[in-house]
């Protein structure tokens, strides 16, 4: 079902699970699909940076889309398509969509600067994939140093109407949302979904902003679900109390280079990756790290049971 | 008393309390002095980033550093004097000094790339200030965009005597501890004392690694000291406990621009400051953070009462 | 007299002169001022970056400031007036203009990333120097890593009746002055004065497109007064023959980094500077370079005598 | 012929001829071969930046390689290989040799900083692509952001044998040529071809410092072949007197954005070239600019009659 601006819940940022050698982990790719739909899951996102899509190359990134694609049935599968070239990005836009993706993610080279070259550059991407390709706009500019404006996105929204969802991990971010939904409430801007990354860091307060849902890859996708429930329900304390129990462990994972290695490392002990492998290069987890998580998912046990089944 | 490397427990960024009109308020000025110290705390330090030092003129920054180091007695200010050109450091620094500062903090100019760069830099500095003066080392990659590996760091130590402690803020940044730990342990870095910034948000494991207190401005210094102390007696529960307890509001003032304005609102609520005026080009609070930083302190007030004597 | 958006011709930007240890050198800066002045230069630029003005203190800022002022009698001088806060900016625009000062220069500070910060942060100067104040908006992307568009340019000037003056030094930067003389010519956007920086290295283009003037400090500037009058004459050939003669050397002077060393070197050969010392931390010239500068100007000396009379 | 550190002359850095509708022009690619090494060249170096690389995506990349090799003969071709990730600099690199490339070029991402962190960047990449491939190290701090000092290029040099040249295009870099070629004659170093680029607009005293040649795209690079041979007779005057010739139009065509532009007009214009378009996005010559750059050659023309003969 293609991608659209009414899309709600977790679209959890999938890992692509590797063997030690560095080869794909096609086993390991079958069981977290599973475990990611059955978690509660809307959807997923797959071969964004936390899916170290870089490190794949072209016919691998199509390879791994048409595997989850089919594996999730009718859950929707969002792809990450943003390349150096817009050669490579169609590619794989027009690849995946044909094997039956909701639609695609782009985030903004680095060297964009000027509100203008932004938004030129999204007007370029629809060019190169086609304007029936559903996109999500990545704003995540602690990562891609490109700073969007809530005025700059509406501009992209606004001219390219394939553009149906926001990944919203700008930091601090909670106004961006605030003006964003102010900017559709007073129509200049046509609806869009929001789903909210950064790790998770800030989720319990994104949703009351007005934020639907999550696209972040936290090893708990099941307790971003809840939250967003509870949120959407409005069950304020019960929301921020479960939200708050996982927080010294999302705060743990959301550090930067180190932040995938636990993820890898926490969904191995939960029995969905065989391995935690990185492919190279890669970073991975010292044993007093390690040692930290294993602490933190003893403490979490005594108020989330899913932390304390581990193996 | 000087600063050496023996220092130990909270030495917090303390901010610049300001007038509605931008004028330094003197008398939030000497009442917040006496707050953080007894609220635990074994220094402070001053005019630092979040003590919106290049916001002041040479004279102003002069003036208040006189004014804190005189109220503050006995207790160690260490001076933020990182400035555009050495003319300037060395003024303030030399002043300071005269003035009975402890020591003065130096962070690294943004242009600084390479290993050798940096460590130019830092002899460049020494040789600006004097090598009579202790200094702090201001790690700070996320914000001033220069990187410096532990082996970078040990030779900055190494070669200047006057170099005392590291403000460790980078991110991710314990294994950054470790490794300088084990450098001193193996014999080839002398012993320097670590306090630890980036808001608080990793202080807990921070004090595990290794660190030996804290460096940042966390709205609930009081709550850093008991940290510090808990984990240092090794009463690893409490220490975690009652760190968990403030995270969900550590990590909302962690946001980068609007953090200050959070800090300046719960020091106005706990009534250590008259106003939480910024000088302009300032941050400021909308309506509804400031109802999600109410509501955070709400339920902070239930497992620590500190939380819930606001004004 | 006040700068206005009428100036044309060379405001060379000057360097500051220094004895070897480090000291200001008054008595150069007297000659200097004097040779500038008779070299055909309309105006002069102090306290640039080329003028190692992070270097000074506020103290030595305004002093030297007044000086040059005062020497120079009725021709105008620009102060650069860029700092960290505006506080400082303040102090020292409002202390220039006191003293005689025709205007001032401000550089955006390099975390100057969206159309409306760029914007913004000049109101924010304008606020804090005062709207009185004729001001030169400095455009160097190369340097400060920031870019403004046309159309931000065109906002400051649209919105901040003191922007009188565009130091351009974008580059590539041709079709940029295009674009903001057919701003003017549309009727879009108020004249304004350009002047050309980047060292002279485009400025017989620049010229041609439109441009009034240089403001760039080659150590030369009696050959960019000759070609700025020969092209505003129409004498095509002939200011691109003269220019082309210095082209090799303004090339090697236009080096980051090294090219404050090649300027001063040469003004001492010419008799202008008494040292070519550069307050520390400065750049220097090895014994290789200074054979190649050497050789320069021996080739030079075949076409323009000027280069040929050396001490 | 397998690249090694003897390589000498110029490695043409060869644009990507396209048709105006984005698609390779074979036939110009054929004729542009044919004519870089009727100029004069040792070689081409293929797939660079301003070879448009990353436009192109990994089957188009391999198939133009095997064209260019296929068609040069003995002449050695250089391929770029950069990328993202490993796994596709693989491909491309042992692709390219299977095809009979003489080496790889590798230039470093834009995120490393640290020494420790590019040095192990081109130990992993030696390891992706196999230490029997010969590679070109490409250190272009303008463009890429990453900082190697010469000690730097040295640890990569000394720890990877299969480090043969360095693209050397740092700027300023005269002395890290001199430094570069003291550490090989001090023996700290072995010996490496140098090759320079910044669109040979130091040439001139380059390889009076020590470079073996020229390595950029110049659109006369029979004007690059004739100077670097000039240099290594000892004719200085007459190195110099035929490069100052073309200094305003290298000086033109050096300009970032639009180089490629100009570059592939005159091409077009000396009738190598059947169009100058540039797959999308792609910078292009303004009417002015194409003017100006007539203008350009016209007075060339006086000199140089090379570029008197165009289309």
């Amino acid at each position: 079902m293609r991608l659209d601006e009414t899309a709600k819940g977790v679209y959890v940022i999938a890992p692509t699970p590797f063997h030690e050698d560095g080869r794909i982990d096609e086993a390991s790719t079958d069981r977290m699909t599973d475990f990611f739909l059955e978690a509660g899951c809307e959807g997923m996102t797959i071969l964004g940076v936390m899916g170290e899509a870089p490190k794949l190359d072209q016919a691998e990134s199509l390879e791994i889309s048409r595997r989850i694609i089919k594996r999730a049935g009718d859950a929707r599968i969002i792809v990450g398509v943003s390349a150096p070239g817009f050669a490579a990005m169609r590619a794989l836009a027009r690849g995946s969509m044909e094997a039956g993706a909701a639609g695609v993610m782009i985030a903004p080279p680095s060297t964009l600067r000027t509100d203008d070259q932004i938004v030129t550059y999204y007007a370029q991407a629809v060019a190169a994939i086609g304007d029936d390709v559903p996109f999500v706009l990545q704003d995540y500019p602690l990562l891609f140093q490109v700073q969007m404006t809530p005025g700059v996105i509406r501009r992209i929204v606004q001219e390219n109407p394939s553009c149906v969802m926001l990944k919203h991990e700008d930091w601090p971010g909670l106004e961006k949302i605030s003006t964003l939904r102010g900017y559709t409430a007073e129509g200049s801007m046509r609806p869009i979904s929001i789903l909210c990354g950064n790790g998770g860091l800030f989720l319990d307060f994104e949703m009351e902003r007005g934020a639907d849902g999550a696209m972040t890859g936290y090893c708990f996708p099941d307790m971003l679900a809840d939250v967003v429930r509870l949120s959407a329900q409005g069950r304020r304390e019960a929301a921020h109390d479960l939200f708050d129990a996982h927080l010294p462990l999302i705060r743990y994972e959301q550090q930067p280079g180190v932040g995938l290695a636990v993820r890898k490392y926490v969904l191995k002990r939960r029995g969905v990756l065989t391995s935690d492998a990185q492919r190279k290069p890669g970073g991975t987890l010292g044993a007093a790290a390690r040692l930290e998580v294993d602490y933190l998912l003893a403490r979490l046990a005594c108020s989330d049971p899913r932390a304390g089944k581990l193996v």
